[in-house]
């Protein structure tokens, strides 16, 4: 007798899906290692919920808060040309949102950082550090949302 | 004397964007042609702001639970796999809302619709057509949000 297939394991519920930054009891904040995307951050709902019109008007508003509080502390912290955001999930339909800073001589610009690379030049180097120094700097900046 | 370089001219600033489905004092739903992607919509900010973080909450909350509410619309009409959302805006740095159902048999599946298509296959017939019906009904799904 064959066995039923085992569920799809999910890397969002078996992992945190990054370098945990920050955590409350909705979501989590993690930093991504996107080769040529320095600064570039995720948000992730820690259950397993697959669109955002699956959570409760409350919780919604409670993850989009931490999206958009991450938006302007990159902000704040890099002055990139463009913020992207985007919840996409076709590979792991686990609610998690991109939140990407841009700048105009990036690898991508002005395609989206999903489209063909336009040219391979290196990322500045103080653009690599203060990137660095925001991920530090990120905790402290959510504090007042509950962490 | 050299004149001052004009104003650069905002496309969203200059025309609805698509074809205008519903709208109210905050923003507006177009519908755009992408080819191999029925039933993609936009959501537009009325106003020219370049990012979500440049928002009062009061807005964000307005323009996000018509985003949301697309999004529901959307589902409930055509049960797509999956859900994308993205606010990018490189070339357009005009708040925009992409709404966008994917299924698998899609040209880019499970890559974000902006990757390197995988296939070329013709949307199927009763999907176009359910996706045209749609779009007819959004503007009584979204009545409740002040058109």
């Amino acid at each position: 007798m064959s066995r039923p297939a085992p569920p799809p394991v999910c890397d969002l519920c078996n992992g945190a899906g990054g370098t945990l930054l920050w955590q409350n009891d909705c979501c989590r904040v993690v930093a991504v290692d996107e080769p040529g995307h320095p600064g570039f951050l995720r948000v992730v709902l820690n259950r397993h919920v697959r669109e955002m019109s699956d959570l409760a008007e409350t919780d919604r508003n409670r993850l989009m808060a931490v999206v958009f509080a991450v938006e302007a502390h990159v902000r704040r912290s890099l002055e990139p040309d463009k913020m992207n955001l985007a919840s996409l999930g076709n590979l792991t339909p686990h609610l998690h949102w991109h939140v990407i800073p841009r700048w105009r001589d990036d690898r991508h610009f002005p395609g989206p950082v999903w489209s063909t690379a336009k040219h391979e030049a290196p990322v500045p180097g103080d653009r690599a550090a203060a990137a660095a120094r925001m991920v530090d700097a990120l905790p402290a900046a959510l504090a007042d949302l509950g962490a």
